[in-house]
């Protein structure tokens, strides 16, 4: 692999400002994560958008959430087909060998990720309807989800709740993992809906007897 | 969806200590981000486990970092088959239309999915060979590279040269991608693979030169 | 005393999270408090356990309860002998001071101290029985009171009814301080026996007249 | 125990609310914690006072901390004469067996104890010198350090100034501990002194290099 570069300046710099700080401050706990292994009270699943930090909206420390980041936080449906699913794997991992708590997917604003899948749904992406779109392709998890955003004319405003949809779209496929429904049935998981707009710091949770977002 | 739940009180307070805080002195920045969109300058591969944290290493704030976590930061090889594949539509979104200048890959000691995949190499992890087991088929992307640790007669010593393996399998195959070949090729993107110890807070990084790890 | 060091970064975080909400909205209250002083209603004796939290479980707040916590929620008979004794003066400084009306101990499930004494009884523990092992030494106010359980052969069961003892001896206990016996002679004072089980979340209450705890 | 009584009806309807709340949320949580264990990351050393919380002040949920709380924060000095002493045994257990990474001491404004150890340096609290009063008793741990204060005219500074020397000297006395010590040396524990203003909400934490106390 003759391609890789040593690591810029600006992030060795910070990183050696870490280590004699925010590593220093923490060895002690640090060494025991290392040692005893972690036992993270919940996993998120998260948008790879640098916007969205959810370790810090919930002022979380090494050790506390197992977090898988994905364009647009979804959760395919469960497939035992023997090709490599790495939001399943992760999910696996969380649930039948952390045994975490928790469950939270969580969504935000202005996500590119939906608005590409906005855009296919009106037809308006050809290059996302490519085969070759590993996008367009991701995205046809939450396609099916349009129908019920179709009708809002304001383009804000659908893609706010198409947002939403995506949560709710992931927290349904959740279901369908049988070791995810059967930890939920024997009370040892919760699943938890959130969405952020991240301009604002606003956060709402799904409520699931209203089938709708409420503000936190 | 009528399973999902309320966030639990512990970090609802949380939330409105960052939101008091953590937004409300950076909100004229976040407004910024969500208008005008993010503008990372890279993109970080990172494991999903809990005592990683790299926003923290590199004291990333809000729009740094386009990050996606998986297990075991792995990157699978170059597939246009039209399946769900939700490492590719990051890596895709990133640099196609993120265009990112960097592409990080953030291996760590103590990693359970390396972990699993030597269980799974030496025979001693059934479980892990099931069609049904996501770990399983997810972890055989790093399969390969066993032979070059094999003979490694210390279980401690094997995992983690084996973790610095995942490292560079992920780099490999991220130059199967035509979009990063050619991003390269141009210049317009530097790969960068990495490796922390989670207990003592190293950070090392991948000389292409020499095929090895070296301390940053 | 050069051993100290600053506060690790995400307790720093969440302090100041919390002074900008729970402070701040509650800031008129606590100035009041710190002016004319505190005046709890009651006083709980609780064990350290990071798993017992009594605000939390009677939802109380800033200057409801004076608490003591120490292992195992005990309390040693009067002993006027000059010494130090931490638990004894938390006691006289909420009766004869503070004037509680309730005095409250709080046993709960899983509790390592009353394991330890478990041990200690059975002849499986001699660090515990050492001189110079506190634990070891403070756990001998519960001993003799391990002839109630010694019967009973599941140790589940075994260590359950052994910490409600713990409750019951220390209730005991307090009525071997003069100014307590007082107190309680003159209706100015009730002690009152409680047992949480953690995982379910149960409560029990000591009923005096049947000598058993009883459902909250 | 004939004098036992059941619990005031405020604290039941309050316990059932947070059954049906609180202890719901977290169910799956709470029973990981009563069957694997607590593993808290740091002991806290605080203050019996109703006035300070120290889980509120850091948001810190069930598991997080281990707390013992007496009459003014105080740690004895290391005296393993084979009595009971309460404030030792949790330290020992606490270090030694849950193996926590930070010991914290939290002082705090307008603390009786601490007035008291004043009016009884000074002589005007005979009371308190009686050989009977455990409250006095106690805090001959602290007086030593009122030749620091002696000279202070303003006695709400003197006051404030010698609950910081409460903290620093409980300081002092945790180094006493032999298993302190070596962990400490050994870099597995580190120690932490605080002190709280309750009406204002500040904290400050003691600068072991500048031997005062500086601001978060």
């Amino acid at each position: 692999m003759n391609h890789a570069k040593p690591l810029p300046g600006y992030l060795v710099t910070r990183y050696q400002g870490w280590k004699a700080t925010g590593y220093a401050e923490n060895q002690h706990w640090y060494r025991r994560l290392a040692e005893e292994g972690q036992r993270p009270r919940a996993m998120v699943i998260s948008c790879c958008d640098s916007r969205v930090h959810v370790t810090s909206i919930f002022g979380a420390d090494q050790g506390e959430f197992f977090i898988h980041r994905n364009i647009a936080n979804l959760v395919p449906p469960y497939a035992p087909d023997g090709d490599h699913h790495g939001t399943s794997a992760a999910i696996e991992y969380a649930v039948t060998a952390l045994k975490v708590s928790h469950l939270i997917v969580l969504g935000h604003s202005q996500c590119g990720g939906v608005q590409g899948c906005i855009d296919m749904a009106k037809g308006n992406a050809p290059h996302l309807e490519a085969k070759t779109s590993f996008v367009g392709r991701w995205m046809e998890i939450l396609k099916p989800k349009f129908e019920q955003v179709a009708d809002i004319q304001d383009p804000v405003e659908q893609a706010r709740r198409f947002e939403r949809q995506a949560v709710v779209a992931s927290l349904e496929n959740l279901m369908t993992f049988p070791f995810i429904d059967s930890a939920v049935q024997a009370r040892e998981l919760s699943l938890h809906g959130l969405w952020t707009d991240i301009g604002e710091g606003d956060l709402e949770y799904y409520d699931a007897v209203q089938d709708r977002f409420l503000a936190v």
